[in-house]
């Protein structure tokens, strides 16, 4: 569903109508667009890096029940829905439709969070879905930060209202925060697997051997 | 599959073509689409609740034969074209054209309704095809659901043509139905494989470990 | 792939547009775009064949080489470029470029049908690439059913330019054909299976077990 | 992902609208797209191939860090975004937009190169990721090939502007190249698999065996 998300986003790299063409004209018209570019990598960083982090919390999972699931379909709605906003930024960014642009973006990725907040809520350690090997403080640190950044969304959503391009920096600060922490969660795992640490652990390649 | 469709559904989710920009004229245009919203949330609703009972459907299954396979098409033909409705939904609610809408939409589910009654004839116990290990009153609890669906989905049909938000509100009254069964049907699931519960049935995680 | 292929042509059922907004125009409008919608069944239906044939033939695979990886992408290619004929049927078939719309799809099934042709040349057996258990007369009986599939197709592109509803009976005619087989061979799948039959073979549910 | 992006190329062919149909303006219509069914042609083949490269080098992987990740997901955003400059050669091409056109689709492979040159940085075997079988000889001729597939592409790029027909033969001799490279290489490994030689690895079938 994430890999279905994340590819549809270049649906919305439209082709510019160009009247009367000219070699230099329609590459001005394919400048132009820059801001649809723009959202379109945005978005789809955003969307990687929950891919990474869904793809991280469901390794923790054991077995799964009403609110997992559903949480989960929740979170899985917020993504697909962010195409929306995403296409909003690209149309009317420049504009003096921006604000509300960036606001409903941010609006969009505050709901997302929420959702990721719920489903964090179903993985609460005693509700007895996950692993007994996953170390608790790992959840609790991954619920802490996923709750900060609902109040950093909301925060966000309201600078976005004053300015287009503070909320839109804001919101490419917040994903390199996330896409770092994503990163630095690889790396650890890989060199746990790693046999040069003489780890028996079990290898997790991103596809399974033949 | 229902994964493509549940996330196709976010393509009618258009952006609103303002022609004198503003801030507030924007917001006003976002939130006069609302009707969109709600289908897009209704539909995705929908599709998540049946891509649950599928899977739940699916593992009762051993062996496939051509009913099977083929009333399983008619089912995802049925759900890929839910997007239609949808859409239609999406832009004739709030005129004079909202109960053909809803009506239609109703039409559509009522069409799916009819499909999965076909799937479940091909799951009738004494056609071979299930696990032995399935109990035989919960199959016959879903065909008996799943029957008396198809008639309230053509009451819903017909009474949308008297009024669109009666057959709206009764629809999303039916899907509040099948999510709380759904909801039900996962937690009973998991407190049977709990571990808690002293229970040696292997779980049924989400995705399979690595 | 098939997956998707076969979802996307829902996105050809648009909403009609209508001016001026009646329960009763819009009802109209919905109807009249009949067309489109039989296309999408057509569509939907030669895909969903063709992915019950696909999987069926893939299953005889125990090594792939670089011809059938690439007559395969081949197969995927034009089941991927069918939406681009079903759209035009939608939107032609009942004024005077009919026989124009039809015969392309007719041309557009034909070159799915060239590749199948192709697709089956990597599979004959003296390539070496099926398992050994496959039985030679059903690869011949499928080899010549595609060949001679080629020509009904070429017969069919040429009809349809005479008349547009006789290439569009034909090519329903046809996939009847091919469902029909599609059906006895996943009924006689199942029944080898059957373990009222006693046979020690292990069963091929649609998804693994958990 | 690959999957979903090479089948929403798809989406760009468009059926042409005709004012006053005839059977032959039709036709006619149709065929006049011919930029738009080459650039669809040219774009699957290129995603296929990539596919197919992507699959191989995933084969070596035997565990994932950040870097990896993270270089793959900008691979994958590439790949999504080669639906818009098909898009823009499919409308330009023969006009006078046409080197703009064709330059805009080379530079994005320009890009989609440079990620997967990123990649190969990741997999470098000195980094710890690969199986220790991966013949080092291997990835340091894919090394040089994917460095060297840069250089080409940014003279490519440059000389589309001089003429575009130019440069869209270029680009189809290179893909022609890289098909031809994984023709051979599944061919090898098919034959290296082959019972016929007595080699006790196990086969790599395209799918799982039930």
């Amino acid at each position: 569903m994430f890999a279905i998300a994340i590819t549809l986003l270049a649906l919305d790299l439209r082709v510019p109508h160009v009247d009367h063409v000219t070699a230099g004209g329609l590459a001005r018209a394919i400048l132009d667009e820059w801001p649809t570019y723009f959202a379109f990598v945005l978005s789809f960083a955003t969307i990687l890096i929950m891919w990474i982090n869904h793809h991280a919390r469901m390794a923790w999972v054991q077995r799964v029940d009403g609110l997992l699931v559903f949480s989960n379909g929740l979170v899985l709605l917020m993504i697909a829905a962010l195409a929306f906003p995403t296409a909003l930024v690209g149309e009317y960014l420049t504009g003096s439709g921006g604000r509300t642009a960036v606001a409903t973006y941010a609006l969009f990725v505050l709901g997302t969070s929420g959702a990721w907040n719920i489903f964090m809520l179903a993985l609460k350690p005693e509700r007895g879905l996950l692993r007994p090997e996953v170390p608790l403080d790992a959840v609790a640190t991954t619920q802490r930060r996923v709750r900060l950044g609902f109040v950093f969304y909301a925060v966000i959503a309201g600078l976005a209202l004053v300015n287009a391009y503070l909320g839109l920096g804001l919101l490419v600060a917040m994903w390199c925060f996330w896409g770092r922490t994503a990163y630095h969660a690889l790396n650890m795992s890989a060199r746990l697997h790693n046999p040069l640490y003489d780890d028996p652990v079990d290898a997790t390649p991103l596809r399974s051997a033949p």
